[in-house]
Formats: structure tokens, sequence, C-alpha cells
């Protein structure tokens, strides 16, 4: 069997070294000239979209795969379209552009009547003065494609700053979003298989610093049994309803005991990097195993489990591993900012496994700064 | 960081598969001109010792690894001398030559009084007559060096048949060690690190058939605590011993409340591949740690674990894993007799695993015949 891949990042990466020990091949589909590929070097055939001739020379090059898959929302469907002719697209391309997109996403969540944050859509510049005066301020503008880690996102407090960002940028279409005062950002993760079978992971509480993921525990602390039902029974609902096929991540604020969706994902999500070292089974396997028409592995739990970002760091940190955690590294050229990998940890409580991110936390910093 | 595996099969798969996550590159030496690569094309560099015109250029051609590993202990140890000007070999040279020859590995059990079965070893055919005269019959003739899963081994019931083989067989050096009507053959996977600092794994009990490991289950049952020290205190003291860095496996032979060591192995063990499901960290992990200079992860149980190797089946049976079991494939090329996969199995208790084992077999083989 073999799985192609469109995208070169290490979410592609992670999912290759999920399929490789099961001897599925794979193929990474590189939709962007300059993209860096060092993540996935060896792992499979590399093909660079745009020099392919046709559709089909591009499912040659690629090996022919009995399968295609995304690491990524923010692509061109049409790239799917052109090869779903060939073999099957998983999770499939309605699902892909629903969540590459916000307004897809909230007419989704509104067709199922789950609940997310209030907001008003701006299909173009001149719909500024119209949102301006809906809105409740503070309110969130981010643009409905393209936007991740904080990028193309403003927060806004003042009609007047709305009028100016709106002019400014090249941020249409886009969508204003009531600022939520939320007590938690928390993530689910579960996964669809092809017979329908769904399968998730404990809810993660998930931290960040600047718009980007820092740390996820997973199980979350303090969620009521209720509040993980709702959140499963969201993501169950949105899988049957996209008839999807594979991991999906959905991103919820808690606002004491009312749960709004954020964002949807159709892909492995880093929040579920926990999984890796604290489920039985870790999201890149279940989402190969979904795509591959197999059966889903366990979800199932194994302690407490944390997931600490490597920002920044210039060198893999393999000698900050103990007992009880694990690094992994993604191999990409170290730039400030950039996520470069992380480390899993695994405890008994959420406060001991919380306690030693904090001070692995002063550990990475000083030997980023060091070296 | 780089390390070069000595070995192209299954075990240096998974040790880079291992490996490849922490972001640690492979290169892998091929000693053996027609050796099989399948299992390792894609992982890393491919070097063939004999194309290599001196030791320096051999260590250019890997990459200049930071450290050398191997898969196997039959292997000409002047290969590892040879590079071991250039960075260190883990485990050690001493170990890997102790651990190919069953005399070797005699006189290191008898060194540190260990228990193992009753033996005679012929240096020549010349001892046939000595040792036709001195032993106990049944007695299994084992050349000391190139016998594993039951080749190159006799088992002989008379004085008469014991000369006749040592006639006609080039099985010489060889031992000929009293057949012990054994209740189980038990094994024990364990790490050392380079500040020595050790780790073991529950012991696993083995089904053979036909010289060949068929299945594993960890913890074994019915062993006693004390058995199960005495297993890890073996182990401990030749680790020790040895000065030895990376896993190592022990076979034992379970006599009633007796534990008399059978084999070492100074590498990944087959019997210990349940430790990739059953585990908190697997096997191959555990060595890339600890020859990687890094601390051990945990190697505590998760529930009861079982091991079933897919032996001449044609095609990976990817459609077995279930919920609480994965396959691994290891892209040989299929050939009867020959391992080319194993599946996992995590359970509750042993009867449950080994009742899963049982069903499983089945179908394998009707998958095996109806391909």
């Amino acid at each position: 069997m073999r799985i192609a891949i469109v995208g070169s990042g290490q979410l592609a990466q992670m999912l290759a070294l999920a399929g490789l020990p099961m001897g599925i091949e794979f193929s990474f589909i590189v939709d962007k000239p300059d993209a860096d590929i060092r993540c996935i070097e060896g792992l499979g055939k590399i093909v660079h979209s745009h020099k392919a001739t046709s559709p089909e020379a591009l499912y040659q090059a690629l090996g022919m795969p009995d399968c295609i898959t995304v690491e990524k929302e923010q692509l061109d469907v049409s790239l799917l379209e052109s090869l779903a002719q060939f073999c099957p697209v998983r999770p499939n391309i309605e699902a892909v552009r629903t969540c590459q997109n916000r307004q897809r996403e909230k007419l989704l969540l509104e067709s199922l009547g789950i609940p997310s944050s209030p907001h008003f859509f701006l299909a173009s510049k001149g719909d500024a003065q119209a949102a301006a005066d809906a809105v409740t301020y503070p309110v969130v503008l981010k643009s409905c494609e393209e936007g991740y880690d904080g990028k193309n996102q403003f927060i806004v407090h003042t009609a007047q700053e709305l009028l100016s960002i709106v002019s400014q940028e090249d941020i249409t279409p886009c969508i204003a979003e009531q600022w939520l005062n939320f007590d938690k950002e928390v993530s689910i993760v579960g996964a669809r298989a092809t017979d329908g079978s769904m399968s998730f992971y404990s809810l993660a509480e998930n931290i960040h610093h600047k718009g980007i993921l820092t740390r996820s525990i997973a199980p979350a602390k303090a969620l009521s049994a209720q509040q993980s039902q709702t959140a499963e029974n969201y993501l169950s609902q949105i899988m049957e309803k996209l008839d999807y096929v594979g991991v999906m991540a959905v991103e919820c604020f808690l606002l004491g005991e009312e749960l709004l969706v954020n964002e949807l994902a159709p892909r492995v999500h880093n929040s579920g990097h926990w999984t890796q070292l604290g489920a039985r089974t870790c999201q890149f396997e279940n989402h190969i195993r979904a795509i591959a028409g197999l059966k889903l592995g366990s979800s199932e739990n194994i302690g407490v489990a944390g997931m600490l970002n490597l920002i920044g760091t210039k060198q893999a940190p393999l000698e900050l591993a103990d007992k009880l955690s694990s690094v992994h590294w993604y191999r990409k050229s170290p730039r400030p900012g950039r996520k470069l990998g992380h480390i899993n940890f695994v405890g008994k409580d959420w406060a001991e496994v919380n306690k030693r991110m904090d001070n692995y936390l002063g550990l990475v910093k000083a030997l980023s700064e060091s070296r």
C-alpha cells in the first residue's frame, strides 16, 4: 500500500513514521516550490506538483498511491480534485474545503446547532461599516483563510480601529469574532474509519503564547464528564456530517460550563502530539489506519500526558529526555519562533506533569541561548 | 547525531524507525554482498563494507557517524575493530565477540556463577569420542557460531549418533549441551546506559515451533517474583561484567524453580518486540537512547502484551490489526519459513492475550494460503 500526503512539514513526517512500521510506503506532494522538505527527506518519493505536466503524470510520479491525504487545510483544492479521479482523497475534498475557510466552518457549525463565538462576516472592505456597527467589542479580526498561529489576526477594541485595519490590511474576506474572555482553550482529537466507527482521545488543555501553542496537557484539568461528552458529541456530529475519514481536531473555548467551538482542523493536530507517549495508539497511526481503510487503534490514555513545543530551540535537546519523556525533533532549519520539535511527558497527575514542563521550559530556553 | 548500524534486516529497520523521530540520522553497513536491503531502503545511507577501500573511506562513506552499533552478533569483528578508531562501538566489541560464540558465552556465565545447561565443548572433530563418553543423552549439538533459529543444531540420542554427526557435518567447533526437558523458555530484555544505569523489561514467555520463535507473551505466566528477580540479576551481572551499553537479551530455561541461561543476544531481540505496544518505551528506542549516551526510557509494562511472528505470510495482514493490536511488516521478500513481520497484542490478562493470538494464528494462516 502507498499513501501520498500533501505537504512536507512535521505532520507529514510523523504520519509517515507512523505508517512505515506497517510496511506502508509514502509519497509527498510538495505544493509550494520553495517549501522546506528536510522533514520528509528519505521517507518516500517527493514530488513537486508544479512540475507535473498533467494530473495523470503527477499521479504516476507519486507511484500511483492507493489513497491521498493532507497535512494541512491551506492548499489549493483543485490539486486534490485533479487527483481524486485516480484514488480516494481522505478526508474528502469537501471536508478540507469547509475547514480551510472560517465562514464555511461557521456555517457548518450553525447547521449542526453547535455553539461558537458570535461573529460578523466581511466579504469585502465594503462590509467594514456594517461590521463595525454590529459587533460587540473587543473583537478578533481573522482572515477567512490562511490564518493560523496568530498570523493574519488582529485584536480590535473600537469601531474606528476596525475600519482602519480593514481599509489598510489585505484581510478580507474575513470574520470579526467577539473576543471571549474564556477560561481555557481545550481541544479534542478523534478519528473516523471508513466503516463509520469513531474513536476519541481525552480532551487536552492548550496553553498559547503570542498566538502559538506552547503546551498541551491531557486529560484537561477540571473538566466535567458532561463537558468532555459534549466535545465528543460535537466532533462526532461534525465528522458524521462531513462523512469524514481520518483524524480531526476541534479547538474549543471553555467559558464557565459552556463549550464554544473555535476552530476545526481536518488533520492531525499539534494539540494531539501527546498521544505519541500518552495513548495506546497515537493520532498519526490512527489517521493512517483510518485512511487506509483499517480498524482504528485504541485511543485510551496511559496516564496524564503533556506536550511542550520546542520553539526556536537551536538543536535537538535529546539529553533532556528522561524516563517518562521523549524528544521529537523535526529536522527543520532552526529559526526564531519556528516549531522545531516537541517533548512529550507522561506522569501520574496533572500538577506533576505541568510542573515538569515548567522545569523543562527553563532548561530548553537555557540550551537555546547557550548554543 | 548519526548512528551507523551493521546489518540490513528488520532489527536495523526498527532501530532506525525508533531513532528517526528524535532527529537522529542513520547509516547501514551491509557486510554481506548479497544481503536483502529492502528493510532499510530509504531510512539512511546504505554502504556495502566490501566496497570500501579503507576503514577511513568506509567511515567517511557512512557519513562520519557518532556511534556504531549492530543488529546481529554473527559478523566479522575485525570490521568493528577497524571502525572503532573513529567513534565508539556500542555495545563494545568484546561483548559482541563473547556473544557470537557459545563457548565464550559459557565461560562468561561460569565466571559469574550463572547456571546454564551442562555441556561439553568440541574444538575439533578429534574431540568427538571424548564428548560421546562424557555427556548425558540426549544432547543438543550446536555449532559455536552461526547457529540460530535451529540452524546448525542437532538433537542427538546416542554416542554413535554423536560420532556420526560430528564426522559428517561441518559443525566443529561446537558444543554438546545436555537436552533439558524444561517447562518453559523465558527471556529477559534490558538496557544499560553509558552512565551504568539499567532498566529491565518484564520477562517474556517464548513459544517456538521447529526452532523458530512463534510467539512471546509478557509478563510470563506463573513466574515467581523470585525468578524474575533472579533473571534481572543475571542480566545485570552480565551487562556490568561486559561494561555493556545498549539493549541485551538473555534466554533462559525454566526447570521447576530453577532458571538456566540458554543464550545471550548483544542486541534488540525478537522476544522483545512486544515492547512496541506493551511498554512505555520500546526496546528499539531504549537501545538508541543507550548508545546515543542518553537517559533510558521507562521499561514499565502497559498491560499484558503478546507478539506473534508472521512467518511466510505472503502479504502484510494489516486488516487484522484491531483496537488493541498492531501489525509490523518488514518489507522483505516473502519466502516460506521467513520472518516477514509480527503482530503485537495488548490486553488485560495472559489467557485473553493468548487466546486472541490463537485466533490470529488461524487467520494469518488462512490469509497466507488464499493469496
